[in-house]
């Protein structure tokens, strides 16, 4: 008799990521057919029976076209009578749009949480969302992981003195206190007075630089273009060396370019959405032992939050011995 | 005070359609500004104050960017307290994917429909919807205009004698049927047995063609490559002259190549998407009137089927005058 | 401890085609009573213990009574902790009703689906629905088997030369296409240009009939006139013999005699809703063996659609000894 | 331009009340056409424009066709654009049915609530629930008109002495102890112990009747069985003269017979289900007046309740004329 | 691998009932921290792993705070992603606002029932709710166990002749009515014509009591007012002793005082909200027995209305070896 | 005939609001009776007819009895057939629980978004919410004012120079980094990082505050703690005069004490909440003249951003001439 086995399937987004997590997993992905018709209509095949499984969609939401398909896949596997219907959202598109920054704007990130809750998925997992109040969005269960003890732990692995967290705008500063707390640094807070691309005139820094080891530290990087003036600005005050970590590398429009061409050393980033083979100065860490771990966890009823607050190692850990252990909540 | 005017507001997809409605009923378009951020994020905001109005938005859905860009928009408008929502959409995409095919697939007709709900639509204005049973997919009240008579129309004017409507498949034979009654035709049916494109070999016609003036019916026209192989059988089997129309001209990869080297002498479409310059064998007719007078009955609460059964000039006349007139229901 | 055993109870529409199904699942049926008081209300009380457990209520949907009943049926399971209750509805009344006819009518096959899923039924196992859109009327899974095989099989097992299908109208022109592929036959439609019961004179064919054996197909029989009539005119046309084939026989009024007195040979129809005796022309194929085979793989989450795909001989064997080997998917 | 007119429709099951409520209202019945196919399905097909109207559909559920009836004419006016649909149900099918009197039991007269706002109803109008709790069945407005006042003003008028007002068992003590203070009347109960009809030797009376005149006052009268126990035990005991009150005749069975030949010297109800030409002892009160006034005071949102607060006889005078003065509430 | 075990955890009302229970069943109460902020907000963490399990909250809500601490609590077990979640009230706040009383007045009880269900309960387990309707405010699955049968234990055990079981009020006739019965008592009921505190003017008595034992039975005491003007009543009129039965002991203001003053000899009540040392007149039975037994019922698929119906001693006895016996039903 | 006029409702919690408003609109406060039982149970009653009309509830949730008073009070003006209800909450108690801070934790303020939809409400009227995200916990329209634009009007009254706008805590950096612009002022940060009440030992302010006039600005005060020591810091380092600015001033425990034997010098807060007399350095501005004013234009469909981005001077002036010029938008 068939029923509550862990499937794995991959959207067309992230194939890589998927076949990462899959073979952490010790599975194949799920049989599917991703077809795209000449109108540019999608159809979601499942190819094989899902009956009472236990199904994991991993897509990260890259595009509008992203969307829709996780949709579709949703609503073919809740059609196929799928028991548990797990959307992986690594990357939540949308997500800066949590609420009405003017008036009559829309609030896309709730809306997106909506319609994935009306395709039919039980469970969400992400990972680092843009803001917490996302996961109120849903009504139904999210697992927020988070990839910032990586990001933490590559800066420690540099063995650098002085080091200043700097928060690229006020908006990254609660998330940069709790990080300088974290790793024993100072912190320093971008106030850009008058925005302006290109140069790093109207930066302000509020907070101490001079002679420290600059880590600017956000949750994603899309055009880059706040950091490359950030760093600029921290040259110009006197920081030693400047790096920059987040967890989403979008490098949209010639980010990658600029960021190749700015004072940051290094930008550390992770896999949570498709990136191109890295070189230069753009250092990709892989999420997918941290995701496999929390898809199996999910599926085997054991803690997830453990994984964070037990004992941050764990996931850096092969869990395939560990699942067979006894978790203690 | 303010309040239940009409408005009508144009996505992205089919400005000029919007322009022409907008025209047509002596309003100007609704202000709003779409964005479009570096990766490739939507934002909708609405310009204009829209409390306790009645908002139409124009926008067939032609791609996985248009539709959430249309639920997007709805959900900047219902933030913004519109009275009512109507989405007005000529060309329902994904229509085809109203039921399952094979195990496992997804019904995407319906989810769209159901994300239009959730996004919080009020109602529906559609054009010839590939099946009438999309209407059943929405709890709200769907308006579902038909172009059928603005088609037959073309065909009359031609003054052609003995004319055979043709089914390009047995999925078109019910619709044909009625229209072949409607304007005192014959009737065939195309009944492809091995579908192979660019032969007509495998092409069986059902019915008598030979010395008659075909027209080949559909509610939409994709690749082309059925009507292309059908009128070469036509032909083949003595077909006089071959026309083809369709409400929808989705025209999708080399179509238009393909259909202006067929045996098709003239394909007649509307423009419910939007159409290139036609030139060539492709005719376009405009749903603008039809779908400014759909809109005037509904912001009126007049009856919209009265369009259509009552008195099919109706909509061909100038409504601004009718407008003004009492309806009788 | 107890939970998710399969239960198989009966509504009082169809108890003799629940109790074959029991039979062949080898299980009892799931004791209930059904009461009528004498103003007419009905009170279905379960009469076993249901919680954790998988139901199944067999009731096609003959009447206004027979729907009622099973909505009623499903809260007194829903609020008896019913794990998983799944609506066996083999014939599906109202099922024409699935699209706006005429202005201002309902959607009547849309509002059953939404009846049902408000007294709490989880899933729905079906029998050739009119359309196939009706199952996107539903956001629960629903399952649509198919006794086309059956009664091909039937048609086939008469060893006839030169078949041809005929499609009793337009409608059903698409499902005898596919029908006509499957056994090799000709395809033939018929037109009725000016409907007029008890006689063939307005009943055009398309197609080719002469000197074949013609076998009408439809997804149901209801008063026989269109049957009577077409085979009438088929046999004007020079058929040589006439069959009819369908899924569900209504036989409404007094159609049981129309078709015996008719040219019809012999009809065809499944026990998806309560057949008299049949003798006479009428041949009852049973569909308790198909029914029982997809409840049990629902019930134990093996694939349904596999009984159609894999091997169609599948539901003819006996699944006892099936149902302990492992199946594929 | 049109909107929001009153409309009256009425369902199959009472004609006559409708016309009485429209005639009382001053308008025409909307134009509706009820059909029953051949194999007993309905079509509700409304016929006159109803956009942006106040539309009333006048159906007590007398059988499980009443009620399918009125959800599928509900379903009809919704997808027409109906601005507002209130279901007037003066008798209220399976209203006994409003809780689980044994495990495993439905709460049919929830689960018929819930119905009704599935199929898009906007508001109920009832009379005399079984239950109040029944109104908190339904999340919509409801209102729960009362006839008991003119069923005590049809008492009053006998001009009795020593009055006793009856209860026909426990569960009607408590409306029974209300009309017993209002018209300043004693109070009794019957206990019946050992249920068994057409004998009263198992009938207790509580309470002092002797030399008493005794109204059994319910909201309904079913098969008349405790009635005519009642009313024999009630003789037995001394009382003078038997009466009995009820909102709701359903007369089933041999009802009316018993009661004709019954202690009883008349019984009095209304006309909220459709009542035979009363002849005999049963005397039948019309609720038209009563229903008119409140289907006028919910389309110009006045005071429904006031109708039975301030002064009781409102309802008894010409409502037309009070129409256009001004309420304070 | 975790999943689906029995978790009890208690809100701040009724610790003490909570520990009972866990005692009873051989568990620990599952581990929460209930926090309550300088400015009164309380914040629920659940410090134990819950995923996969099966939650029950022991709550009767006594006061606002007490039912928005069991909805936050719902919430934290749900985004917990509980497997299944029931709310365990033994006594059911604003019971007795399950109608509407007077023109616009809310049906809180029903308000409630939706909140408890919006914020994610699976499943409620109640005790005597006021009215039987209120389990129809809930769509989803509720038990509704009764204390009355250890009540009337508790007299039975008292040896008494002649009791008279004295409803109240008429609201209260019903339940009397069958309790009566049960325990082969007579009947009286109270009806107090103009309500006044203090006195028992005013009270009068329907069905004989001179020389009886007379039991008042209720499902609740709140100000006691009734009960004592009832007892000085049935004193006057003769009555040997006086007794009071009530399942939720409230004992409002000073209502302990005026019933330990009162002609009342022992008032029994249980604990299904808090109770001071009882002392006194007032004697308070434990439903910790009957409701672990419930919970371990529930959470093993077994029949939970056998309890009552099969054999009354069931819950007396000790059920943890009962439970590896098997259930019929 | 009525219908649609504006009813301005109050619950128990802030009366003087509600009277400030109801006077600046001009019109008497809708009449209700907030009852409250011997038990604490609280019963709402609408005394005046409410059908069609447009009614705002002024509660600010300053503890659990308020929320389930206000649900109740939503929850009756449902019943009573009000046309929309506005819940004007100028506090919205549990804002800051709007993200799991921890594991297994709920996220209260998105349980009351959902709370108050539940119980029928249709907008929400509030005033500076903890987070913007709190709006996109709403599915229904929120308008979200803000007090930002008085307090800094406050501020500049003094005519101080120098000014340094100082978070409280990374949390409020964003929110200080506008003010800031928005007066021309600097920004600093404060920076706690050990914790520990009633010193500023640990203190760290990010940013240049010598010979500074500081604002210490945030959207809520609740116990004082974290500004007084924050006050305490900045004179440390040199500060001349702190002042403190918050739309929201809770005060809980000693929090009125601990502020005013501070360093700071004036804290201003708005009556958002009831506020005591005030006296002594806190200061109290009123919202009254804000709120009637979306409330008026919330019912006229006029803008209500208009209010803060044409021309932020509009609330303070006498709005009932106003309200007869017809707004541009």
């Amino acid at each position: 008799m068939n029923g509550f086995n862990l499937k794995v399937f991959s959207g067309s987004c992230h194939e890589q990521l998927a076949e990462e997590i899959a073979e952490k997993l010790g599975i194949r992905l799920g049989e599917r057919e991703l077809l795209s018709f000449a109108n540019g209509e999608k159809l979601v095949r499942v190819l094989e029976n899902v009956r009472g499984e236990d199904c994991f969609v991993i897509q990260p939401t890259c595009n509008d076209a992203n969307i829709m398909e996780l949709l579709i896949f949703i609503d073919a596997l809740k059609r196929a009578s799928a028991q548990r219907i797990t959307a992986v959202i690594p990357w939540y598109g949308y997500a800066r749009q949590d609420r009405k920054a003017s008036p009559r704007e829309p609030i896309t990130a709730k809306l997106i949480a909506r319609l994935l809750e009306t395709a039919g998925v039980d469970r969400v997992l992400a990972l680092d969302l843009h803001s917490g109040q996302i996961q109120g969005f849903f009504e139904i269960p999210l697992d927020n992981l988070t990839a910032t003890k990586f990001l933490e732990k590559e800066i420690e692995k540099k063995g650098l003195k002085d080091i200043v967290i700097v928060a690229p705008d006020a908006g990254a500063a609660k998330a940069c206190t709790k990080i300088s707390r974290e790793i024993n640094a100072e912190l320093a807070i971008i106030n850009k007075s008058r925005p302006k691309e290109n140069t790093c005139e109207a930066v302000n820094i509020i907070g101490e630089v001079e002679g420290k080891n600059c880590v600017l530290f956000d949750d994603m990087i899309d055009t880059g273009g706040s950091l490359v003036a950030a760093a600029c600005a921290l040259k110009k005050a006197g920081a030693l060396r400047v790096f920059a970590c987040a967890t989403h590398g979008l490098f949209s429009g010639n980010a990658r370019e600029k960021l190749e061409k700015s004072e940051l050393e290094e930008i550390i980033v992770t896999n949570s959405l498709p990136q191109k083979e890295n070189g230069g100065k753009i250092k990709v860490l892989s999420i997918a032992k941290i995701l496999s771990e929390a898809i199996l966890r999910i599926h085997e009823s054991r803690s997830v939050s453990e994984l964070f607050h037990n004992n941050a190692q764990t996931p850096l850990n092969d869990f395939t011995k560990k699942s067979a252990t006894k978790a203690n909540d």
